[in-house]
């Protein structure tokens, strides 16, 4: 059972047939076939030789099948890892150099580690830190940085920075030098893709192709330009006309490498590491989910990390970069018919074969083809229209998202999530610290009690219900203290405040530390505290706390008892608190009435 | 009205007479003689000359006495916010030196700012992320770190470091080098004061002294300590016998003092002003608020902000350390009859006249007597019981708790607190993160729908009813996924999940997301989703969206209403769904039974 847990491949290798074997191989040569251009144009993006990104796509597949639970989930290199990987090592090392590969195979191994030891740890819900708006607003984000990054191998221009303004500056001051026939080849190939993109699907449907194949014929587009470039690259020597080609790729299978031990390095590296786990995970998760749930199948998130973090570790010990779930590649191997995670492991074994042979071909191929590769696949993430859907239904989300964005495309991606990471936990802090109270009073002739402000109840000017609509808990229990007492220095008749509370599901230590000052400061003041409606598992809790022990008042099951408690001259003639310098209420009771509108201090009284 | 907002002078000058003037002036005298000592005694805590102790306790108190809401809060050099400025402090410069007190001078500017600016954007609730739990643990922490940090003048020997390790090390390898006489000084006092406190007014009242006169006499014992020994000091003098004292003080009031403005200076102490103002402003509210009550008064936490920034900018500009409303002062303030702020203000003369005739005396003043009188000080800080109490109360809050003391301990204050509040809200959206969910179903001949693990409810097959008892938000927008989708591919014969929110007080963007999501996979997996319950103002956000737009089945008043109409066989035999490959359940629909107890896969379900 346990095994089964940690080794999903136990799940679906026992019951193989030749069927699966079938829909799964044809699988796996057309997400190879996406893959060959896609591993050299991310390993490209990263700042990276070609060769590292095909080696990212070989150990990781068949490891992940081995220990992931999606089926149709297809690891290797996807964009804004790569764009993460660029920007965590920009700052160590040269592009390309030998010490900026080890740092991306450092980043694999680190991500690997991190990913497993929280998978083991069962740490998954971490990624619930990552709110949708502050994705959404990320990968948006990401997808123009790099988009904008691979202008300058369409241009054929030096350039460098990881955010939009450095990298605006970098192309303005080197637009003159711009190369054209790389120019060309790279308006050419992006002009077909976006043409294949838009138009090839409706058109060769229109001429009779069933619409299946009609779409896996568009997706092979980009290998398509592939070829078509580097054959006229290696043919017209393109290289001599100033165009930038990938250039020798070592042939053969990838060596053992061992990761830098290097502890500053590993310091250096360790929050870029972080983010790129969590969000590879939150991605691969997510489309993970989606795909599973078409066939009703399930995954299991903490397997997940496991998963993940192995295919890293073997990225990282096999040359290769950070992986992670591809959403585009995913969506293909799906619809193409994989069914087991087997179809990823025959995509290692194409690309393993594309690394043996095909390295000769590789050489000449134009980086500007790859560069537009890459524009157009970016160009999917890009979702502004998330921002206007955002803005219309919520405004502190918003927020977060717009300061994801900004900061990513300003400053760092690192900057953009980690903003947008802190800005949502506190906007929602901010958000619960003001519940929702009302003070209530029964509607005449009933046992229901209703918010003053919207109902004509019964009210009496020496007992106030207030009711908290709320969990109980550190963000919130000042606000309550404030809200008592400001309820309690308006009303200088007032003897007892019930604390009413069906919706508290949860009651902290600073809550309870919170109502036990309530609890004081009102016993100071000559007022009474009583609670009614508390939730059984709540009252459990409360029952051995000093709160109950010093209560003012008491504990009532619900408001109504309460009221029929404390609003009866009997009830008020009882009480004898002469002791207390503050307490100056003796008088008689005030006769209870109903009132139309009470006015009532309480902020965010909307109910 | 807005003028007496930021001026709350305006709210009490004005009536000001002859019976408040009297009454503040005695609670003044009594401060005086309660502040002198603990400036002198916080300064040498923070690692600082006696007379910025002494500067901070003038310009700041009359500045409080302008700004501030509290009428008794008595603001000041405090025993954790000169723990804190230490700490700070040490890394950057040797203790005395004038680099080291030009940094408590722009911790205290720096302080002042942060204060006035949060205080003008009304950023008080950020206050609310130091849950109960993380203050406590940190102000117990802080004292301990603190009566250590002080015996090293107790024995007379050389010792630094800010944590206890560092501390015990250091006094462990230097213990030999004990000097006798400041030992006998130190244990002198320490003893003496710790009669005062325990034994001294049970003794006076006993000996026929009011109880009240009793308390003030026992509370001058300090400066009765200080007097003896200055004299004792001063006519033996120890100095010359290896006991360190005071020394030479500046005579005359402060001179206004610019503050640094090397921006390294400032980015280096940043994030240790920003700690040491919340810390220092989350003490001053809650000693505020608990004496406000008293006399059903009340304080503004967003002016407290700026009173209490001015407070610092004053302390600052005037060459002190940074200062906060301390809580031992404040109490006896408000006991000895303090009326209005002006009391604070008469302090202030007090200690600007010392200033100006006792630093002769004050010079003679042995450091070993500041030491007792700030570990007798201290001690009333140190809560251990707490952590039991916690323990039993809340495994999280106690989790949180144990972290801040243990980091402040032995690694440093900032640490701790950072921990603690890190800690504490991940706990807390751990805690949401997985909120309650049952499934549900209708008790037989009513109209109410229970739990199906606690009560005999009737069940379909077909139709599932989730409870979920939380507002909907990104933390727990994935949990709710991953539970719908466990339920639906547990239950092959589901054709319809009716989600029931009657707990949901608010869904997110996040949320709103994952319900698309789920509509999306339940439709794709040939189940309905329906709502029911939504609250009107959620109801309100919802109507524009396009979960709404989608939503695969239909939103139902109450789950009663939605049983009628998913149950009866009609309602089944009019649905027909044939475009979907993963939809097989044409079937006639199974009659529905009740059930004794129907498995769940929910965790946590515990209603």
């Amino acid at each position: 059972m346990n095994l089964k847990r940690y080794l999903p491949i136990l799940q679906w290798a026992p019951q193989y047939g030749r069927g699966q074997a079938t829909s799964d191989l044809v699988a796996a040569v057309i997400v190879t076939v996406m893959l060959i251009p896609q591993s050299l144009a991310y390993a490209l993006l990263a700042g990276l030789p070609a060769h590292v990104g095909l080696y990212a796509s070989i150990l990781p597949l068949v490891i992940y099948a081995v220990f992931g639970t999606s089926r149709t989930l297809s690891v290797g290199p996807v964009a804004v890892a790569s764009l993460m990987t660029a920007a965590a090592l920009a700052p160590l090392a040269e592009a390309g150099t030998p010490e900026y590969i080890a740092g991306a195979v450092l980043l694999a191994v680190m991500s690997g580690l991190m990913l497993t030891i929280m998978g083991v740890l069962r740490l998954g819900f971490l990624a619930n830190f990552l709110s949708h708006p502050v994705i959404s607003g990320f990968i948006t984000a990401s997808g123009i940085v790099i988009a904008a990054s691979q202008l300058k191998h369409i241009f054929g221009i030096q350039a460098s920075g990881h955010n939009l303004l450095t990298i605006g500056q970098s192309l303005i001051l080197s637009i003159g030098n711009t190369n054209l026939a790389t120019l060309a080849v790279g308006t050419g190939t992006l002009l077909f893709l976006v043409f294949a993109r838009k138009r090839l699907k409706p058109l060769l449907t229109a001429m009779g192709q069933a619409p299946a194949l009609a779409d896996i014929l568009t997706r092979t587009a980009p290998i398509l330009a592939v070829l078509v470039t580097t054959l006229v690259a290696w043919q017209f020597q393109l290289d001599s006309q100033g165009v930038r080609l990938v250039g020798d790729v070592p042939r053969g299978l990838p060596d053992f490498t061992m990761p830098s031990l290097d502890t500053e390095l590993w310091q250096q590296l360790a929050v870029s590491a972080l983010l790129i786990s969590v969000i590879g995970f939150v991605e691969s998760v997510s489309v993970g989910q989606t795909l599973a749930a078409k066939r009703r199948q399930r995954i299991d998130p903490d397997q997940e990390l496991i998963g993940l973090g192995a295919a890293n570790l073997g990225a990282g010990f096999s040359g290769g970069m950070p992986v992670t779930g591809g959403f585009s590649r995913s969506v293909v191997n799906f619809d193409a018919g994989a069914e087991t995670p087997a179809a990823g492991a025959y995509a290692a074994v194409g690309i393993a074969l594309a690394t043996l042979f095909l390295t000769p071909a590789i050489a000449y191929l134009p980086q500007a083809t790859l560069a537009a590769t890459i524009i157009v696949a970016v160009s999917t993430l890009i979702d502004l229209p998330a921002l206007g859907r955002t803005w219309r239904y919520s405004r502190p989300d918003f927020g977060a998202m717009l300061a994801t964005i900004v900061l990513t495309l300003v400053y760092s991606v690192e900057a953009g999530i980690v903003a947008g990471v802190a800005l949502s936990i506190g906007l929602f802090l901010y958000r619960t610290s003001r519940p929702h109270c009302a003070v209530i009073g029964p509607v005449p002739g009933t046992e229901h009690f209703r918010n003053v402000l919207r109902h004509r109840v019964e009210l009496c000017p020496r007992v106030t219900f207030l009711r908290v609509d709320e969990s109980l808990y550190f963000a919130n229990a000042r606000f309550l203290e404030e809200t008592v007492m400001d309820l309690v220095t308006g009303q200088p008749e007032l003897q007892d405040l019930v604390l009413v509370c069906p919706a508290v599901n949860l009651v902290d230590a600073s809550a309870l530390e919170s109502l036990e000052t309530i609890n004081e400061r009102l016993t100071d003041a000559g007022v009474r505290l009583h609670l009614s409606d508390v939730k059984g598992p709540v009252m459990d809790r409360l029952g051995d706390t000093e709160l109950l022990a010093n209560l003012g008042g008491q504990v009532f099951l619900s408001a109504y008892e309460a009221w029929q408690a404390l609003t009866r001259p009997a009830a008020a003639a009882q009480r004898s608190e002469p002791e207390h310098p503050y307490h100056g209420n003796d008088r008689e009771p005030a006769l209870c009435r109903p009132a139309d509108h009470h006015r009532s201090d309480i902020p965010g009284d909307t109910d």
